[in-house]
């Protein structure tokens, strides 16, 4: 098993490349600090559909089809789709790639859909099953408040530590084909819960989740935090950025100086009203392919830790009392010179 | 790419070896035709908790650790878990999963994810991704209600055409070690529409993905069907299982002879009042570990193509006036000699 590396990791012995990828976002995100890195940004949330969850679909198919038109291929050359979102039953993902006509495997991780989705995509490339494969993820405002929390005309208040869903998608192409970014390993998270019921803290409730997969990381390739460039979570927001940071100080390693959180970076909260910062699995996933890849593509960034966090929660698993459990995806990407 | 073959399909060049697997049904299973081979057949459908949720959580938690048991493997020996349920946010896995401690992909394939988590488990082992990896699906009568019908205390009425969630959960371990049962091929599936918006009528909506993906699977492997002992689809149920035959008869296949749908051998439904069969994450997975692989480790069966088959649907996209589309996940299974 050479390409196992520690408890949790996989170095690949073959890295595939990240070909190319594309961000398709709301209004608000074009508003944002990263508001001109998006390929594009609607004109209107429902991006031509009836209802939110089309809309939801449609952002998924078109940040796919960009996707492959800017790495110079047709669908025909995608062998697997690696796709999920938030809604239950993954229906964004079902009627958005519909389309495409692609081996689909659907995947439910909450946020850290973009982290799952890119480990299995670089799992298959690297073992040979696919010279081209989509890993394709997606959030919306509308259709995730309607699905976990309240019909939006009933304007409910949200306290400082909510985040704010991403209405976004972003895809990504992983090949065999060179190019200037590889996926280079992957360390895959476990559910970890820390006993937090809170619905609106996602950001402490996904922290320890983030501290584990981030220290297995640092453990399994023998690795100190300055060895990256960033280490980059999902949507921990300011809540959980400060305990992710606190927890992982109690291990042994300070990552203060390289932590970036794609829910930090998206949104300006003192004017946008979005409090904790931006979450759902269109967060980190367009956060990577606008602001992030484009630093690697050049080289700013020689090699990032990139670790989408997920809340596992659903409304009946909430009203039934349970506890709201986190998991974390590292995926770790470099530029390739 | 010497593994890929024809469109969709993998025949793995290190085939993994399917090393054990468990059963654990409800009452209602262990009533039926199959009930003396489930390894543990529930007392109450509780299974000692007080939710159906949990309940469902306690059916994966048993399966994996029986099935563990029965390959002489702790949990520290398991790289990974592929698991998923049909519930919103795949609670039932978060939640009955998370105890093992083990780094987990959640997946949603609907119906289909028995397939899809095999097919993922058998991608991994082959590839030297982990030595031993668990693939567990469940699905609960229940709590699967609930999440897509009506309340059980409003005792809706249900039409022919209508199957049965089965309360179950099956576990499987594949690894590198030496057994009686390989995975020695799959060919995964697209999402196939065609037009049906009849929830209650879900075989017919399986059907043209359950004849896509069979049919690839003989175009890949350039196999007839008799070839295979059995070609065993998920849970088309009586309606859908004729209008499989009719569509693959239409492209040139006659597979009645060899044909057998879990969802129809589960339950007697002239006693058992359940309409067209079986359904559910749990039935495929069940029917596979109790009745099948016993059939494969003693060499009755040679080789078998098994076939879960999903619809792709929640309660808003029905709502909705979407349709309801399939999908289907082909595993090819082996007696090892």
């Amino acid at each position: 098993m050479p390409q196992t590396v520690g408890a949790q990791s996989i170095q690949f012995a073959e890295a595939p490349y990240l070909l190319s990828s594309a961000s398709i976002v709301g209004t608000k995100e074009g508003e944002g600090p990263l508001g001109k890195l998006f390929d594009v940004v609607g004109a209107d949330d429902k991006f031509g559909e009836d209802t939110w969850e089309e809309a939801e679909s449609t952002l998924q198919k078109e940040a796919a089809s960009l996707a492959l038109g800017k790495a110079d291929l047709k669908k025909e050359d995608v062998r697997y789709i690696f796709g999920g979102d938030l809604l239950g039953q993954n229906i964004a993902t079902t009627f958005g790639l519909m389309e495409l006509n692609i081996p689909l495997f659907g995947l439910y991780g909450a946020c850290s859909t973009a982290g799952e989705s890119l480990s299995l995509a670089a799992m298959a490339v690297a073992a040979g099953y696919g010279e081209n494969v989509l890993a394709v993820t997606s959030s919306h405002f509308a259709s995730a408040e309607k699905q976990f929390r309240f019909p939006l005309e009933y304007a409910n208040q949200r306290p400082l530590s909510a985040t704010w869903t991403v209405t976004g998608s972003g895809a990504f192409v992983l090949g065999t084909r060179r190019g200037s970014v590889r996926v280079t390993g992957i360390t895959t998270g476990k559910v970890v819960d820390y006993g937090i019921k809170d619905s609106m803290n996602m950001g402490a409730a996904m922290a320890p989740a983030a501290c584990d997969t981030i220290y297995q990381n640092l453990q399994d390739f023998g690795r100190r935090p300055q060895d990256y460039d960033k280490i980059i979570t999902g949507d921990l927001g300011k809540v959980g950025q400060g305990i992710l940071i606190d927890l992982l100080k109690q291990k042994g390693y300070d990552i203060s100086a390289v932590h970036m959180d794609c829910g930090i970076e998206i949104y300006d909260s003192e004017t946008q009203n979005t409090n904790a910062g931006g979450s759902g699995c269109g967060c980190s996933a367009v956060t990577l392919s606008a602001y992030i890849l484009p630093k690697l593509r050049q080289g700013t960034y020689k090699r990032v830790l990139f670790v989408p966090t997920g809340a596992l929660l659903s409304t009946v698993s909430f009203n039934e009392g349970q506890s709201v459990p986190g998991i974390a995806h590292g995926v770790v990407i470099e530029h390739a010179g």
